[in-house]
């Protein structure tokens, strides 16, 4: 009975932290009076305190509360204890390597998998794809491992960004990108752009929000799909 | 005796491959008749082959010969006795990898310090500062570990990208990465922008090009330094 929402990121342009995805969250944690953050990711730098409040000032819209996993003694037992579990956005290097420090990649794996629910944002939803290949963060720490949850059998590229067709500017493109990944490995990606997300129950991967997702598969031409789409036949 | 260019890209917007540099090359590559070309970061994913034949073309314009590393039976001894090297961009991360998995990074590190010229660009600049960990690239392998050259005592970020004002794309600008950077690393940080390139003569480092560099130093404001300045106090 799996519940994970698997969004391109936390905060629309013009628009509070959350904001744009608050009224589905009502309805995900609706199990949930206190939802485990997990502030790894630590954007800009901010301490996993000042980040867990930002968090704690928009789950108090819906009436939640959230907790960090920095202020558990027990990390481990604090996931397997959590009404539900939410993973923030930042630099997917050091989310990935706190994880495998604290020894958490298995556990979070097993609860998300075993039904608790899940929402990730950006970099938390980064781990929830097969490895941490197609993420746009700079890679300012070495972790142990690019592999991740592998909790969607496909890679996930958040914040999916179109060409500039009017940029002089010769870095390559997202979807240039993508497709360097795939001169070296056969999974799929989705190109997730803002605003939209993946919502995961039990076997079905469905497509939310008012944008359309970029699909890579090795070997074929990207194509398009609508929100509302189905995926669950990607692998 | 070093004598490195540390160059931001290969090709400047609507002109050809190396074309706003060679009037500085055919100085800096005056001793050698035949440069030693690094394929490994293949752009796009094309073939080392492929990658060759560009550079040759480029070369040839300034009477110099291109030889691809890839094939020598013995890439050591390549090095060993290249009267210039050449890397060119792509992805670090598989260059990185190549160069880790091929036994080449203390050689070439040897060679480049005991005075062969070494042209970089983009991701062969990366490679010369002390790791990856400024690298824009997607991480599309995992490397045996981030560490480089070390040629010169702080970090590049080749293609620096200065804020876009107008953008309403949520992703992290190139600034606040490098700010997350140091967040967990001490080192110098080079924005270098497209067409500038540092030129690196025993212990002097000089910025080259029309366009001003931004310095990133550990605890302080970022900076911009103009063209000609001396860089070799960074560290």
């Amino acid at each position: 009975m799996r519940n994970i929402i698997i969004a391109s990121t936390s905060t629309l342009h013009g628009s509070d932290y959350l904001d744009y995805i608050l009224d589905e969250l009502t309805h995900f944690f609706k199990n949930a009076q206190t939802v485990l953050f997990i502030p790894y990711a630590r954007p800009g730098g901010i301490s996993h305190d000042d980040y867990t409040k930002k968090v704690e000032i928009a789950f108090s819209k819906i009436n939640k509360k959230a907790v960090g996993i920095h202020t558990f003694e027990n990390p481990i037992e604090a996931i397997k204890n959590a009404e539900a579990i939410f993973t923030g956005g930042g630099n997917t290097f050091v989310l990935v390597n706190q994880l495998y420090k604290n020894n958490l990649v298995d556990v979070l794996k097993e609860t998300i998998t075993n039904g608790t629910p899940y929402l990730g944002t950006s970099a938390g939803s980064n781990i929830c794809g097969l490895t941490i290949k197609t993420s746009n963060d700079m890679p300012i720490v070495y972790p142990p491992s690019f592999n991740t949850l592998g909790l969607v059998p496909f890679n996930i590229n958040p914040h999916y960004l179109d060409p500039d067709t009017n940029s002089k500017h010769m870095g390559e493109t997202r979807e240039t990108r993508i497709k360097e990944f795939h001169s070296y490995n056969t999974p799929p990606v989705i190109g997730l752009r803002e605003g939209s997300w993946l919502h995961v129950i039990d076997d079905s991967i469905v497509l939310n929000g008012n944008l359309t997702a970029r699909i890579f598969e090795y070997n074929k031409v990207p194509y398009e799909v609508e929100s509302g789409t189905q995926l669950n036949h990607l692998k």
